[in-house]
């Protein structure tokens, strides 16, 4: 039974991107402070043979690389142009928009928009990933999401910092909404929390 | 060596109270949402000896009953009227405030209002509570302690709702402030983190 999770790494104040988070500056100064748990080499890309410490990095990558399909906010992707294509292992990307895409995405033939909202986004990509689940990013997509009942788990990684200022997970949400803590992960690095959302 | 310890309850989007936080409506809406976690029988108050439950509830209620002073917020301290002069066992209560203080405080020998200041309010509390440990609240009182560097440790329950709105414990910081995980406690109803302030 495919579930729809959103991965994101947040500061206990609430943020996962830092101020002037924009293209040319993907997740804002100092993002990768958010990111830092993964251990990855600094010499290396982000991959899951990068990364070093305490092993919960590839733990983590290895469980989004077993995903089926992802969904993931216009902001996020085109902060790194749509991952080039190709998130992992060639599943389908699914963009919720009401504007037409931008140029580069002729080039992807696994980049989906959806415009007509993300019920109809949600659906096509769990749909396509069959009894996989559907890997969700994005706070602006989180929060509609969440909004349209279409969100089944969090996995959050909550980063032991401060971060002051930036852009916020979850900003101001319409309802309510009840979770239940269904695993937690403890190291040095972070607190790794996975809910259900309670329906 | 006495350290200052912020205790608070956080939902996973970072309100500590509900809309319409108010006197006569302390904590905001459905304020007891975040503290169901202590246990606390419902036809009791809110004391260590009617938690149930995991126990989890009677263990914070004897580490915060082992404090030696209280520093809390104006707006913390005003809604339960300074709990009633003794928030436990006749440890002193600072409260800092350049406002003078309402009437019912002349009746409380235990709160001190602090006019010159977080540093000079914390001073005064650390010195009251000699080798133990100052207990903290309040979210506005938490940021002008962490931007004065006042502040030792977080303890933050979080618990598994999203609020939606309200008043956030962190809402903006003039830094970015590290952390340091020093205790997870996992329980179904909340995951309690204990955070040391990295200077």
């Amino acid at each position: 039974m495919s579930r729809s999770v959103l991965y994101m790494s947040m500061s206990l104040d609430g943020f996962i991107a830092g101020p002037n988070d924009e293209p040319g500056n993907p997740g804002g100064d100092d993002f990768m402070r958010l990111h830092q748990w993964y251990g990855f080499a600094l010499d290396a890309g982000p991959t899951a043979e990068t990364t070093n410490g305490s092993g919960i990095g590839k733990q983590f990558l290895d469980e989004i690389n077993e995903t089926g399909a992802v969904l993931a906010g216009r902001n996020t992707v085109e902060q790194v142009d749509h991952w080039g294509g190709d998130h992992h292992d060639g599943v389908p990307i699914f963009v919720p928009s009401h504007r037409p895409p931008g140029t580069s995405v002729a080039n992807y033939p696994l980049v989906t928009y959806v415009a007509d909202g993300i019920v109809s986004a949600m659906s096509q990509a769990k749909a396509a990933a069959g009894d996989r689940d559907v890997l969700v990013h994005g706070a602006y997509t989180a929060q509609t999401a969440l909004e349209a009942d279409v969100l089944d788990e969090l996995q959050i990684h909550q980063v032991p910092v401060l971060f002051g200022s930036g852009r916020r997970l979850f900003d101001v949400l319409p309802t309510r909404v009840e979770l239940e803590i269904i695993r937690v992960i403890d190291t040095p690095e972070a607190t790794h929390i996975r809910y259900r959302i309670v329906r």
